[in-house]
């Protein structure tokens, strides 16, 4: 059974919806080659639209060599050709519909529209006025330099400040250990060319971080949804994958898991480590959040102590996504390896954001400004709860931090349809299907708590409950 | 006939020298399977190391698959493998010697170690000054904000100060078809991953840019050395290459280019775009040393006007490399595609510091201050040539601009050797292999002028010659 994620008002035609959820399942292999697909009428009952979309649907993607049309007999997925030829033919294309999510994202706010399916804070809960403070007092300092590269790894007071941290999270590493990127993303990037080749499978949260779907994919990588549970990653849907699928990585987030906010459990995450040990897989873990935890819970990476787990961080949700400091922390090796890879794709970072960050870091406020950001977080999170109750919808856990209520309204199936519904009413909702890795339906909505406790919003989930 | 440039002095073990060069002359194509290579003696005795070196060497890279030994017969290269599998098996570890070399360069000063190969200025040439005064003044600046991300192109008002400069070129572009880079080297990453796919071949000037060609062989591209005239590439030469190779670009420097400070003449510029018409490739034409010219020559991208040329800039080596702002300007379409692949890479590239950028360019100090820095490097390029005269070296071509001058020493066939003595003397030179694809033996070395009038300089090679 093929169940497209199609929305009319989505901004991006029907047709072209139609292409790329099948294309999608046909590159992660969910659909094998050989495999029949709906008859044109089916599939246009199914998803209640026009045959001739479907029509026009399935000759693209026979054009483009994902379907053979074979007589008589309907539609079928055709042989694959060789993954690296297949990967480079249009890796971002593959990818488009993410970057085009991506790009709302970045778009200045026009009108007032409501950005409940926003994944940042608003800028004015940021401390922008120690921000300035530290620039200021930087750009006075003669011994910062502001015209030359900075060092290959990155400034090394902040990976001994990041020793630290990391310690406290019972992550035991040596700043040699440390690699400072441009924001979590390089990170992941690196990650992604050193250990995935065109064609190779990787496991990702499902539901789980686009944005990485979308990075993975244009490195050619088959996506396999692991189903997420309220304590982790779920062990016997992933030992069943494992049966079928080889992943050379696992790339999940451990504490408030951007969508669901759950957080990892400590015997799930032996048995996940357990389990990458015996499929002999890396285990990426992506830790955006953390600075949004009162208390650490279980990291991967504390357990295993960096000898499979790759550990990301970032310093772009409570300080500032614009200077694009972020890191990763590995085995020794390792990092020398993908610091190498650094230099060739971007050489250094800038030294001058980093040192801005540990300035940031060291000079005795940032301690009050997150408890003060967790304090407000905590009282939104309330307001946004408590609306989502009046309204009847269903929450999939208590928020234990953070910035994301998961919830969705009891009877609707998939709420890429109350999504376009509320962003004509000027409200930016995040629907499930885009945490999904082949954007498959999902009843859930991620809230961001700092713009859900909203008037507005209640008034349209009231009437459209 | 084989001729590796191997230099015991270099830090990198002989072996390990060897099966590089081997594997790289392998990788791109210029020793085919099936060829045999010198017999292990022969080997030995035409590069001056010992047997065991060689048979060390061999028995490696038959571990690594890329010779077959055959019983009585001697040493051939091997069948390919498919070009995904062995690109992916360890992309940074091909280029690992060009990274090496990449390392040296972000080495902070240590003693008075005589920089004469460096690819920078001295950072007491820069405006540290101006870049301190807008440092404090963006600081100041309400409307500034610091906590947020950039747009998904970058910085329109810096766009539209590109548009300006890129007309007095000659280039006719709008700012939708700019896009900013995190440097000159994030562009060339960009281009590099939407274009080749590994076992792609591309062409790059010989000698060129190496930290180009770690890039490329990062990305798992094979790489086909245009030889360069003092007028732009060798276009005989060109044209017997395409009658064997099918490149999917073209990687070039028009002006001052790096590292023979030459430029590219108009009618050299008219063939080669002819070239990539009837072979239907695409050229990239860096211009990363635009600003140290007093009258703009060529550019393949004023003749073009963008429809196959993309251009790319960057403000590294005139205002600061630490800010990492670089970009790329290409016709629209494209600009959209490599802005998506941007976001998935590493999303916006960071507003302050393109801020930061386009303040520094009109607040009216700008030419003033590349004025001051051509005129600094005029008299020092004099100085040097003349030092490089009374030591009896022989000038590749007269400087017009720029930082480096491109010079041998007669009767000396490859200036690796010569490097590695000016090493122990605590000079860094830059010998010409580096330059070179493949790392094959050259008789010339760079020297970059802010540098080399120097009495030391002066004093080692009057004694080496």
């Amino acid at each position: 059974m093929l169940e497209l994620s199609l929305d009319p008002d989505q901004g991006m035609p029907l047709v072209d919806q139609i292409v790329d959820g099948v294309r999608r399942r046909i590159d992660d292999r969910l659909l094998r080659p050989g495999a029949q697909v709906p008859p044109i009428r089916r599939l246009a009952e199914s998803h209640g639209v026009s045959r001739f979309t479907v029509v026009e649907a399935y000759d693209r993607l026979v054009a483009l060599g994902y379907l053979q049309s074979r007589r008589g007999a309907g539609f079928f997925v055709a042989p694959r050709v060789a993954p690296a030829a297949e990967a480079s033919e249009a890796p971002v294309d593959r990818a488009v519909d993410v970057v085009w999510l991506l790009r709302q994202g970045f778009d200045r706010p026009e009108g007032n529209k409501l950005k409940v399916g926003s994944g940042w804070l608003p800028p004015e809960w940021m401390d922008e006025e120690g921000l300035r403070r530290n620039l200021r007092s930087l750009a006075r300092r003669e011994d910062v330099h502001l015209t030359s590269y900075g060092t290959p790894q990155g400034h090394l007071p902040l990976r001994q400040q990041l020793q630290r941290t990391l310690a406290e999270l019972g992550i035991g590493v040596e700043p040699a250990q440390i690699v400072l990127t441009l924001g979590a993303t390089q990170a992941l990037d690196l990650v992604a060319r050193h250990f995935l080749k065109p064609g190779d499978c990787v496991f990702v949260d499902d539901p789980g971080y686009w944005t990485l779907f979308g990075k993975l994919r244009m490195q050619g990588a088959c996506l396999i949804g692991v189903p997420r549970n309220i304590d982790g990653p779920d062990v016997e849907a992933m030992r069943s994958l494992l049966a079928q699928h080889q992943p050379k990585a696992f790339f999940t987030h451990s504490a408030l898991q951007n969508p669901t906010a759950a957080n990892l459990s400590p015997a799930v995450a032996h048995q996940v480590l357990k389990l990458a040990d015996q499929h002999n897989f890396v285990i990426v873990e992506d830790d955006a959040y953390c600075d949004f935890q009162n208390r650490p819970t279980t990291r991967l990476a504390a357990l295993d102590q960096l000898e499979r787990v790759i550990y990301i961080g970032s310093f772009s949700k409570t300080l500032s996504a614009d200077f694009r400091v972020g890191f990763l922390a590995c085995h020794r090796e390792l990092a020398g390896v993908l610091t190498d890879a650094k230099l060739l794709a971007s050489l250094p970072t800038s030294e001058f954001a980093e040192r801005l960050v540990h300035s940031m870091l060291v000079e005795g406020h940032y301690r009050k400004y997150l408890e003060r950001l967790r304090g407000r977080l905590a009282e939104r999170t309330t307001a946004t709860l408590r609306m989502l109750e009046r309204t009847g919808l269903e929450l999939y856990a208590e928020p234990t931090g953070g910035m994301f209520a998961w919830a969705r309204m009891p009877g609707l199936a998939d709420a890429a349809r109350l999504a376009s519904r509320a962003a004509a009413a000027g409200i930016v909702l995040a629907p499930g299907n885009v945490f999904r890795p082949q954007m498959q339906p999902s009843p859930w909505l991620r809230f961001n708590v700092a713009f859900a406790a909203d008037r507005r919003l209640e008034r349209f989930l009231g009437e459209a409950g």
